[in-house]
């Protein structure tokens, strides 16, 4: 499903058939994400910085330490956010038409803070969630100097854009002779068996990321 | 090894005792990577997008289309890339001290271009070598016209710096008897059962990228 562009910027130039700006496919990359890469100036200098990352409603989240100097230089200026799956090797018969299979998102804007401690409590909840389900209530919650430790970013989806690539080889007619294997190596992110901390009693073991394959 | 970082920008800042500065790090965390984000500078914002890499001695190296304006832009200012590897997801008994496993390289400096026709396609048998080893000499190679239509680009090593978090929980003593699972699920990047393209005749398979578990 394809519409317009949010802004001239978000477009997708280079192979724009690929690109996709709806909502939901927009949200389905992100929510299959744990880390994002963030674009920002400070001091003179472009920088990207990964950081883990998840979403509520309209707005992709992020946290950090209090003086993290990205927070800073995030809450004061326009970033451009991106995240990216790597889905597959695409073989071709030509060096040309070797490709990948991927999904990315590309936001722009930015991002602002939130500072209610409930509020925050409750986005840093969303986070635990997210990176393993049901584990916000098992966990200890943060104590009101961790929760005034950390900052809490969020940046609406507003002006997002994604990008995907998938299927299989698209060889020249005239190189379907050539003798080499060719079609897809799919890759995924998966989950290796979980590692219990040697201090940790017998618990029910963690669940993983649902986008995680086992 | 830790050694020192190469320029002030380059500094790690935030938990410096994860930084290495060293070329083995750095190289083997861009030798383990399909894909690197790079940030630029473009027409007033600043953009953040990902594309594949490979590195050959001390340069990494993309490449792109005659006519992409990310490479246009690379070419004429400095820019900043980071390659991030997520290992493991870090399961405290506090919301607090969740963590993640990782290995990131961040590099800034400025692309150059390879333009000599010989050099350039030594450098895209290189990329095919690093997607899937033993592959350059049975792909058709790319023509002439291939090559004028393909930009190759490439940015020093030199200043770089590389961050690193392994290991398990790190929970504060008081922590120890919150009745919760704690430890680590290790995340990898695995390869599926290559899908061979309906119209290729019988070949031996492709290998798989060597850091890419199978």
């Amino acid at each position: 499903m394809k519409s317009t562009p949010p802004s001239t910027r978000a477009k997708v130039h280079r192979l724009a058939q690929r690109a996709h700006y709806d909502r939901t496919t927009i949200e389905g990359i992100i929510d299959a994400a744990l880390v994002c890469h963030i674009a920002f100036q400070h001091d003179g200098s472009t920088h990207c910085l990964p950081t883990s990352c998840w979403r509520d409603g309209d707005f992709l989240y992020i946290h950090g330490a209090n003086n993290s100097r990205m927070a800073q230089a995030l809450l004061s200026e326009e970033c451009c956010l991106c995240i990216t799956h790597l889905d597959g090797l695409v073989l071709a018969r030509s060096a040309f038409h070797h490709s990948m299979n991927y999904r990315s998102v590309v936001i722009y804007g930015r991002f602002g803070e939130i500072d209610d401690h409930i509020a925050k409590q409750k986005a840093l909840a969303n986070f635990i969630e997210h990176v393993s389900p049901g584990r916000s209530t098992l966990v200890r919650p943060p104590s009101p100097a961790e929760l005034s430790g950390t900052r809490v970013l969020r940046i609406s989806l507003l002006e997002a854009s994604a990008k995907i690539r998938e299927g299989g080889v698209k060889d020249a007619e005239e190189d379907l002779a050539q003798p080499v294997w060719a079609g897809v190596i799919p890759l995924s992110l998966n989950a290796g068996k979980a590692e219990i901390d040697p201090a940790c009693a017998d618990h029910p073991p963690p669940a993983r990321p649902v986008f995680v394959n086992p």
